[in-house]
């Protein structure tokens, strides 16, 4: 790299702006760890996915979610499956993450525009009221122990490659 | 999906198995929060990834690294760039994640097979004294508020990315 094109920061650079949120909303259980689910706030925030159902009480960490804290909806259910049932109903197809039996690789898969993202509990995975229910399963290809990534950690490569194959929403 | 073909979870499905780790080193300074560190370190262990070289005597916690607590090498260094300069000698490409006049997005980045993957400070990002030694920098394409994701969910975006450019190692 010559002297005159040396780096320099750019740490205001405007985002990727979208006109409206993304057609997606997440789907999660109660996790064991509460940190979780303020990660996962801050992660869909930043992917301009704003709206979250889950079971449970748990708190959102502001110092952990930051402006995703007030951005996001978080809507509590005490359980998934007939939200679920009922979101599928209203046109969003429902992928999930899990090493099941006929999930497709993240590499491969093309993700629906208009979906539920359904993540499962860190040790319990997706629960089997809730699998039947699922139009499409992928799982991330893994190289190394502990051979499992952490929930929210998949779910970032995931929204990842949902993002990178909708670039502009 | 018909009844017989419902989805069941495959819990130990054996990994992608890799003959070698993969030619990648990780280079961070001592972080903010400590607890990425060790988040960092389950991360790259499951990618099959299996040394980093930081600065600063933080903690690794096994309760979040998991096996990666045994399995990845920490090289602790008094600073970066001297050792940057020794690896980018050794044939090593330097490439930075960070928001900068001339990076390049994600989305479009090729990464080279064996490199050092430099990641910044939570706040800081990557100093002055490091910036002009990068043969590459990248950034993620950012959506939302805050607009900025946490250092160890930007590095698996990318670490994500490096793996599907090399699903094979």
């Amino acid at each position: 790299m010559s002297e005159d094109e040396l780096p320099e920061h750019v740490r205001h650079r405007p985002p990727t702006a979208l006109d409206h949120p993304r057609p997606v909303i997440i789907a999660c259980p109660q996790f064991k760890s509460q940190i979780n689910l303020s990660r996962l706030v801050r992660l869909v925030s930043c992917c301009a996915i704003n709206h979250i159902v889950t079971t449970g009480t748990g708190k959102i960490d502001p110092k952990v979610a930051r402006n995703g804290a007030e951005l996001v909806q978080i809507e509590r259910r005490r359980s998934l499956a007939p939200r679920l049932s009922e979101l599928k109903q209203a046109g969003y197809r429902l992928v999930g993450l899990e090493q099941t039996t006929n999930s497709r690789s993240l590499y491969e898969y093309r993700f629906p525009h208009r979906m539920v993202f359904v993540l499962g509990h860190e040790r319990l995975g997706i629960t089997a009221d809730i699998l039947p229910l699922l139009d499409d399963v992928v799982e991330i290809p893994v190289y190394g122990l502990p051979y499992s990534y952490n929930v929210v950690t998949a779910a970032t490569m995931a929204m990842y490659e949902y993002c990178r194959q909708f670039p502009q929403g």
